[in-house]
Parts: C-alpha cells; structure tokens; sequence
C-alpha cells in the first residue's frame, strides 16, 4: 500500500491533507518541526517524523512512494525563510525524493511563479523562489504535480474549483481547503505526470476539473 | 574579434576586471544602472548598456561571445536583492545568453555555494541563491567557467593566487583585483571550459593555478 510524506504536515494546508488521507485510510508519514501541533490526530495511519526542513530530513523520505510539499511561508515571512524553506527545503525535497526512488511529487506552488517578472511587487522574491524550486522538480527527473493556487482565502471547501486563471484578478482566489481537496485527489488518482495546473474556487467538481 | 559582456561593470570587481579588458584592447558591453559610475573610463573599445537588472537585459547579450557576470550584493544587502540579483537576474543572464549563442559564461560564485548546508551562518540565504544560480548555469547547455572566490579583501592584486583551499578559514581570502584578474585571464585564455573552482591568494601566478 502507497505511503505519502506530507511535508508541512502542521500548516493549515498541509494539516488538512493529512486529515483527509488519513480519514481515507492512506499511509501518511507527517514531516513537522513540532509534534504537538499534530496532537490531535489520532489514526494507525500516521506516523510523525520531527524535523527542522533546514537540516537533513532525508529518512523522512525513506520509504515513502509519494512526497507531497506544502510547507512554505506564503510570503508572509521574512525572505532569509522564504530562500531556506521554499526554495532551499524545497529542492532538498525533490532531490532526496529522486534518490530514494519516489514514484510522484506533488509541489504546492504559487500563481505568478511560471514568470516572476510578469508582476512587480513585493511578492517578487517569493515567486523567483517558488519558480526556481519548481524549475529544480521539473529538471529533477521525478514525476511531479505543481500545483499554482491563487490567493489563498479561508473559506471553508467548497469543493467546486476551476484550472482557468480568472480575468478579474481579485477571483484569482482558492479557499486552503479547497487546496487540501485538490492535494488528496492528486494524491489518490492514478495518471496525474508532469503537469502544472493553476486553482481558483469555481464551478467544477475537482476529479472533472483536473482531469 | 570577441566582445565581453560584463554585468555589473559598476561593481568593484567588475570595475576592475572592465578596465584590464579595455587595457588589453578588449571589445566590452558595460552592463550599469547608472552609467555615471563609469564616467572614469574612456576607451575606443568600451560600450554601455544602461539597465536595471531587475528588468529585462537581454538586449544587452546581443551580438556578445562572452558574459562575465560580476553583478551582487556579496551577502551584505537585504535578501530580497539577493534573490533578485544574485539568483535571478544571474538565472535571466544564463537563459538569455544561451538564446543568444553566447560561447562561454563566466560566473562569479562564491566559497561555500558548492554546499550552502555545510555551515549555518546568516550567509546561508546568499549561499543558496548562488548555488541555485550556479546550478541553473550548469544545467543550462552553455560553456562556463565558474569562479569561487573566498571572503574577499581590498588589497592590491599579487597576481598570485591559489585554487586550493586553505586549511585555516581565516586565511581563505583574495584581493578583489586578484579576482579581476582571474576574471581576466578566463577572458582571455582559450580553452576553459565547464571549470569550476575557488580562488583564493596564494603563490602562484594566475595562468599557471588556473591551468
């Protein structure tokens, strides 16, 4: 049976996948910096490795046939974190993955991360790094999902999604469960191989959606 | 006859490395955001782009054999500017100049991007968007030289240097004219070609160490 390595499994939308592979009872190996924040899960399919994503964590991949990355700062913290997690970890990630023989790696990205300089804004350095920790998957040799969602919202999933990039920007936005929803049907399907797909909330249910 | 990109020719080093190219009746692009900084040199065989590197340069490739990227922070300016110059405008510089034919690329890199998880220091972000800029480099079809300077000093050039690295950290040092000069004879020498190595002072004259 498949085993899934969640890493930035104590982020919101981390934390959400977990849940929904866990309650669908797959194998799921929790990458966190601290356990407690996963105290409330309780499964037999669960197992936690603790470990700072600035260090090696590559025995977390050990083992595991599927790797899904979703730890990352969003932008929001400073960008010494955003080098060392969301390109750096990120593309420790990939290569530990490709060495341990990982059949499918599925990367949390961002919109605006296919051209950084499409925009100019703060955001800017967070999508170089994004951009280049997704060029090191897409080079890596592994078979790999990136996802890109727009803005992330709070809303709870509704489970209706979109892939086409709205022309009104502020609809540009994905609820984080939404995401988680999108992160387990990858997870789950068969057949997803070196695609690259943007998610927006819309109208469509997610299996029809990203087909 | 060959001309020389030179990104960053306002830089000191690239300064530097400008003016023995120009010396030697080198055909060079000055790349500058302000082209006052230059305002000192007068040669038939200098030209000058003038142009933010955060913005598109590629206009500056054109019609060059050979770019010499000395643009950077050197770790000392906010993380921001290290990714948007040291890592991206390095990545575009790359990209660019493969889309343009260029035959050699010469990066100035820096001591400890071979393996920026080999120390933790607040240098580890400018660690990593040189090594990601090398590795794009690397990856990316051209002919390179790759230059690893150790911590960088303003003595006067001895010519003489070594790419050994010393066993005591503190003597891991070069002059930045030592480094323009190395930068120099990669220019002007045949033959180097996917090299990477550090240079720091040492005791042997440039042609002979680089060898």
């Amino acid at each position: 049976m498949s085993k899934t390595l969640i890493i930035g499994a104590s982020g919101q939308i981390g934390k959400m996948a977990t849940e929904l592979l866990l309650k669908n009872e797959q194998n799921v190996v929790a990458l966190v910096r601290d356990k407690s924040k996963l105290s409330d899960l309780d499964s037999p399919f669960l197992s936690i490795v603790e470990q700072d994503l600035e260090g090696d964590f590559s025995n977390a991949v050990n083992g595991c046939d599927q790797v899904i990355f979703a730890a990352g700062s969003g932008g929001s913290t400073g960008t010494d974190k955003t080098v060392l997690i969301d390109l750096w970890a990120a593309t420790k990630a990939a290569t530990y993955s490709k060495e341990h023989g990982v059949k499918h790696f599925i990367m949390v990205s961002s919109i605006g991360a296919d051209d950084p300089d499409a925009i100019e804004s703060d955001l800017k350095p967070y999508l170089v790094a994004k951009h280049m920790a997704d060029r090191h998957l897409i080079n890596s040799g592994l078979n790999y999902t990136i996802v890109r969602p727009g803005s992330l919202t709070n809303e709870n999933a509704s489970k209706l999604i979109s892939t086409e990039r709205p022309k009104d920007r502020d609809k540009a936005i994905i609820s984080r469960e939404n995401v988680a929803h999108v992160l387990f049907t990858i997870a789950t399907e068969q057949g997803s191989n070196r695609c690259i797909f943007e998610v927006f909330d819309g109208d469509k249910p997610i299996k029809a959606a990203i087909k």
